[in-house]
């Protein structure tokens, strides 16, 4: 196969949209094909817009595409997929695939048996700084990793009803730190998890909006993350990766490259949410998708690896609860 | 009209690959319609790369296609405009438009004459930064501009066959600068120019490879140029607005948002070329283009813009040659 | 009293003659009267080296100034302290005060039933970075703290001779951060320390000599302190203070404020341990310590200070060694 | 010779007080021995706060002392370096020497044939950051020097009275970057001065608050300095050097290590004037002026050194005059 890859798009939603926009206007690979959405009125003013077909009937979209990009709410990440892979469609997968396990497990099942493509969203592994560091990382420059850090704050927690479906803290959060962890470092043994609530409202609710998880990874190596849904100030995503020859800071806080300067001071804007930092790692999540479906590349992120940050981010939500340290283990 | 512009692209040497690549892959409003170069065998290789039509022919060009971008080389940008304007299609034109004024001043009033949108390509009007910065400042946040400086600097001199059609320093480099001049701070009524060649093998062609050109705005304030063909570290691209209320700083040298830290030392790899640092400018000046043409907006630089940085640029060289100030207005 | 303080200087080790290029070189109020060391050939050596009276007497240097300044071996600032106390003269004690909790006590003890000022080597408190950023954060511009984040990180470990007398990972290095994060935020309630050891030689030993320390405030906060004696690529410093209003950033890791270029690479030399980071806050302490002598101004560290931060680094080793949260209150 | 050396500072002005701060405070090899001004009142008030003996005699300070440095009134820098070198005694003198170039030279015989040291106040020589850089550079690091760029800005214009004291723009500011080309690069063979009035004040006074000055370097290389004394954001004080083999950029803006987040912003202070900027460099400078005495060391910026920055500063305001390119051979 040459030339672009024809995606067909599932869910308009916030998510959906920003694949959207990724498909229709950053995209090298991968090309917008059709929009649908349960919602005829969605599906219709994004299709206009974008000029592209539009449908509300998932059947019709996998008719016309032979790739999906699912960005539906969370309960039908699972079902959407597993239709895809049915009708041996390849299936790129908004996380979680599933806020139950054995859901998750099962269509996991679905795809490789269908033996399509199969790629979940962790776009920080496709985001250009990122994915520069992780090639050197990977290459050896860092010799053995001694210790990892990394920090993912939201500016402001999401509104209550995204909230009471996210899966908690940990599955929502923490899982693609988890990921990051594992890509960057390797296999993580255990987790042990801290959390408190910054903002009475989730004081409130029993729930957190803060924490700090400490991680030991099989190497033998500690690992640290905070997290944060009400940093405040700005959207935070950074990490650093110790090793014995050198240690990586993969950080871009600016939206700009312009510094302005007022009587005795510096300032430069800063990222407020990660639809402003990370246009490009959307992007190219999608043109590695689409080379994985044109050039049978592998995908960056497999569902094993899913189901690894799963499993991880189950054991941090455990350990939160009991106060243990929790291997990741005793969910397979 | 709504959806994307298709847009023919003439022209596939070093900078026509750069628009192709954007037009392919990172515009959102513009798309690569169709690829023209007067070597088949060019036109074919890309048009097969990136899997649209190609042709020889410049005629067959523009007849599949309501606008056309030109990235041939220097000495055919006048005569494939001016076709393509009595053709009645929008021109997106590299600069320079030609080396020689009274060929670029008929190609502008055949272009008006055509009632065509017409854009030159100094893609740092374009360019994220510079255009946030702009947008600031023009909203007046700096006060009255009392100076201005830039610098813009190669790492390496390009290949003598290159320099030899170049029109020379200040028409080849420092005519971005003083289009920025113009751009952020407002006409230049005065330039005096100083150049020295630090790599032998300009002095002995008689040739420059660093200059610095000494402006002055309409308004009274004073402006400072540096630019090299021989900086040797990497590609610079940076400017300073200093005003009454605030001062805005320009610059992103750093290639990707990774600190590498060793003994003793942290460094950031830095931009080597204006291809690695400006592929988002070059996707998005195109994008205006297609705004202008489907939309009506008008285009980020026009004709007499360009015309007046070539003035300008006229003028630095007359400078530099003389040792006197110049005013652009004795070229008019 | 008008003029500088001069200050006694007991032990002349690395700590020491850190403090003695201090006194003798860059405090403003506090000056170098006089140094003692039990070796008499070491005080000879910098009594010439600096132009100061020297003596291998403890009791003569007493007899010299109305204050001391105490770098001796750690098992010799408990009672070096007393005697100075019992003889009426102000004491600016390096830390620890003791590895041994009643010792520490009955120190403090002794210099409050004395009524002289006493001052613990907590240099980071001195430190123009930090204490510009503490008194905007005292003053509230934070708002609530919300979370703490502080690494501490040594190049290279110490020689095996010193680490046998540093009581340990926790009292040697943590502490620091422990009494960093009462400073800034406030009470700790509980520590959950966990550690690893990257070079083998440690984990040979049973120690440690990588640890994540996550805090509990009295507020609620959440807090994290990462420590490491093997950071091979520099020491590093730095401290991140969240809170609902603003969050701040500490940090200075370039030792000079130059950039190198290279072809493709911006770099800058960054500090390889304590002394080259923080000459300044050393000199800055002991001033503080002769205004307190001379001004009556509070110390910047007070022996119940010191006592604090112990405990929490008591209850640091204790959480390592056990694997669960402690409360420093069960030492008190 | 051993121990600090005792230095006597005549003039308790401004640039008095800093250096007398220094001397009292920062230095490590020098020390204040006594302060001289002509007002007895002011001699008294700093000799008390500091604790040193005063005097309103200049005769009474030469004669408690071997090394003076002066910071009077510019009219008076000539001689009291006179009447000090034939005393025998050693001279630090602030620039300028004076306006007048005779009286300059005729001070500059008068140290020369007393064979005391004598040293200019170029601080920038003596500061950590430039220093630091200074060294790779005569190291050979840069390789071949090709381009030398430098900005120094006040962030306000100081009062008239001062100003009309200064001996012009060129003669105040822009001589200390003339002395740091000629220090880092090498001599200075051609000059060409362009100025403007940013502020309507100066342009009333026939005055200019802004400057460009183009250099040319006795090995070919192209410099430019620019000047402001209406910065408005802060002080500046910035140098980029840069070579066959690497470029070096010197800066050092911010005032502290510590960075401020606030919603969609990241900002930091910077220093607002030369005297917050450089307290190490004034110290240093001292410091190295007592070495000179005391070891024998030659002083880092010689009286020589400082007349050839004075004719190139004459260069500049005489090409600012004239319109024309200057060498400063011209007044020598």
């Amino acid at each position: 196969m040459t030339g672009q890859v024809g995606v067909g798009l599932a869910g308009l939603g916030r998510m959906g949209r920003i694949h959207a926009a990724a498909l229709a206007g950053r995209c090298s690979t991968a090309r917008l094909a059709c929009v649908y959405d349960a919602d005829p009125d969605a599906a219709r003013a994004v299709g206009a817009e974008l000029d592209v077909p539009w449908t509300a009937s998932y059947e019709e979209l996998l008719d016309r595409v032979d790739a999906v990009a699912i960005a539906s709410p969370t309960g039908t990440h699972a079902p959407l997929t597993t239709i895809a892979a049915a009708a041996g469609k390849h299936v790129f997968c908004e996380k979680p695939i599933s806020l139950d396990r054995a859901t998750t497990v099962a269509a996991l099942d679905a795809v490789e048996a269908a033996g399509v493509v199969f790629q979940v969203g962790f776009h920080r592994r496709s985001d250009p700084d990122w994915a520069a560091a992780a090639a050197r990382i990977h290459a050896g420059e860092l010799g053995e990793v001694t210790f990892f850090r990394t920090s993912l704050r939201d500016m402001a927690a999401p509104n209550p009803a995204f909230l009471s479906g996210s899966g908690g803290f940990f599955l929502d959060v923490t899982v693609h730190d988890l990921d990051v962890a594992r890509w960057l470092v390797g296999e993580v043994v255990e987790v042990h998890a801290h959390g408190a609530a910054s903002d009475p409202a989730f004081a409130a609710l029993g729930d957190i909006d803060t924490a700090v998880v400490v991680l030991r990874f099989a190497n033998g190596a500690l690992g640290v993350i905070d997290n944060s849904r009400s940093a405040r100030y700005g959207y935070e995503c950074s990490t650093e990766v110790m090793g014995t020859l050198a240690t990586a800071r993969i950080d871009a806080p600016h939206v700009r490259g312009v510094e302005w300067r007022t009587p005795g001071l510096a300032s430069r804007d800063i990222a407020r949410d990660f639809e402003e930092r990370y246009p490009w790692a959307y992007a190219a999540e999608l043109d590695a998708f689409a080379r994985a479906v044109r050039d049978g590349t592998p995908p960056p992120v497999t569902g094993r690896d899913a189901l690894a940050a799963f499993d991880l981010a189950l054991a941090a939500d455990e350990s939160w609860r009991t106060g243990r340290p929790v291997s990741p283990e005793v969910f397979v």
